[in-house]
């Protein structure tokens, strides 16, 4: 059975069926022209939109169906993360093509719910249209943070130190298992591919403790994120090439392939952890983040006065960060 | 020169130009993981996401790009229309093809910049990404609305008055006539299809002046919104088939090609007019919308105790309400 012998209607029912018992703030759900909610006190709302596309952002051929809805949503939970937002609620708008089968789109949106019910994350709204086209998942996402919590990209200045959180390069190497029939290699980096973690927990305590000079995630990977934050702070950057938190079996696999660890895994995107600045004075802050935050903070290099992004080793060598993950083009 | 020689970054900068000055409840804008947003004091948030895309909602072939723009949001302010809101800030989500011409992008950011300004609607987030598929716009639109004019499909009452904005079939013939190759038979029916107008002004009129008991947007027309009124409420509806405002152009192009005129007015989808209904003691409530609300309001029916659609004739002769539109299959 394909969707394409379901109504629009009867699809968007096999979702509601799905989704749990409305919260008090959500005033009208579902099943009107709009969604209505009341907004929460003494909280600014953060707000974002992902698309993504079967042949761009994933191929069906080797994403099982929960993964797919897994991370449409943790996409945009990642970017709430790395505004130190807590997340509360999104609309999911799905373009289905006629050849999908319905048990498919039930798993899709079981790795969808999964997700925000593990978050409290409330769908408030959405949309089911077909399309001629590939398989596209469209999610908007909002989350509430206090105005002295927002992260932005653009308050980093020169000395202050750059961590990240979590391992880096699990996800690339992962999508190249996929992609190359051998997902038994590493099975974590798969893992880590198909169904990425937000680090929404680390973004709210880095918010919560004023930690951060600036955040970003890590969609783009690491060097994406390095050029955000020096382009929207106007500072250059100095990572050390030996700090750099990479996932243990992802460089075991490129090592195995004779493969540039570091360019790898610096270049590589879909690792959404979280990449941040802070204040030398302000180091202690980090604390809260390290002991609570869920994961890993790894101190990996300094903001300079230059605008140039490089990559040190120990014997002082530099070389310029690759450049980053593009999806476009 | 197509999207494809540009990157993400240069489309959605080219995107950034053309907005206007950001209002001060914007904390965060675009260009940061999330937008900020300050919520307004004592008023609920209306929220809904719609897409369009190109072969289902519209098409390329004869839908100009500036058309494409406008429509992807006016659905949306339709939707906020229909429950009181008053349109706030959008979020655009854009799938592109490879070989989409970049002056037809920029057309279709126009068209929809041009009506978000009119609304004093602001632009606060995005994402483009390509699409080995068709042209699908995605948009989330958000308004305010005061709890006491929140408006919903489900508060009909058997007795109260039905009425309906505007006219109705303009645009189904509007796209009759595009398909078809002769747009110039009624530009006024074509207009209404490409560039729907949203009932705004009515709609937050409506609301402020609790003068209706349920409201809907006909999007995909009247036989359509008259069900989902009946069904949230609970109701009957009896239509009366000779006070149907059918505008008159489309009326003469389908007696002209021997069609059914009442079906295919109330058949036909994208009028984005507003169904209403109102109690009778509250009927003097209209005034005020019909002197500011900027458009007709035309009563067309009541709801009955029972569960069925009619169209009644003026001899008494009674019919089934034809069914609606559906994009789905």
């Amino acid at each position: 059975v394909t969707v394409s012998e379901l109504s629009e209607r009867a699809l968007v029912h096999l979702v509601q069926q799905r989704l749990s018992a409305p919260p008090r703030w959500m005033v009208v759900g579902i099943g009107d022209d709009a969604a209505v909610i009341e907004p929460e006190r003494n909280r600014l709302q953060a707000i974002t939109v992902d698309a993504i596309v079967d042949g761009v952002h994933f191929d069906r051929r080797f994403t099982p169906p929960d993964a797919i809805g897994h991370r449409a949503l943790a996409v945009n939970l990642s970017d709430l993360a790395a505004m130190g937002a807590e997340p509360r609620y999104a609309l999911i708008s799905m373009a289905l093509p006629a050849d999908l089968l319905l048990a498919d789109f039930e798993a899709i949106v079981d790795g969808l719910v999964r997700l925000s019910s593990s978050y409290h994350v409330s769908t408030v709204g959405g949309n089911v249209t077909r399309t001629p086209g590939p398989l596209m998942i469209d999610v908007t996402a909002a989350g509430v943070v206090k105005r002295r919590s927002v992260l932005t990209r653009s308050g980093a200045r020169p000395g202050d130190v750059v961590f990240v959180t979590g391992t880096i390069g699990g996800a690339a190497a992962g999508l190249e298992m996929l992609r190359g029939g051998v997902p038994e290699a590493a099975p974590a980096c798969v893992e880590r591919y198909l169904r990425p973690s937000a680090r929404v927990r680390a973004g709210l305590l880095i918010g919560r403790n004023r930690a951060a000079s600036s955040c970003v995630d890590l969609s783009d990977g690491l060097a994406d994120g390095v050029a955000r934050i020096a382009e929207a702070s106007g500072v250059g950057i100095v990572l050390d090439r030996t700090a750099l938190p990479i996932e243990p079996s992802a460089r075991t696999w490129w090592e195995s392939r004779g493969d540039a660890v570091v360019d790898r895994a610096i270049s590589g995107g879909d690792d959404y952890e979280l990449l941040l600045t802070v204040r030398p004075r302000l180091l202690r802050h980090l604390e809260a983040v390290s002991r609570h935050g869920g994961v890993a903070l790894t101190r990996i290099g300094v903001c300079t006065p230059g605008r140039s992004l490089v990559l040190r080793s120990p014997d002082g060598a530099e070389a310029p960060v690759p450049a980053g993950f593009t999806h476009f083009r």
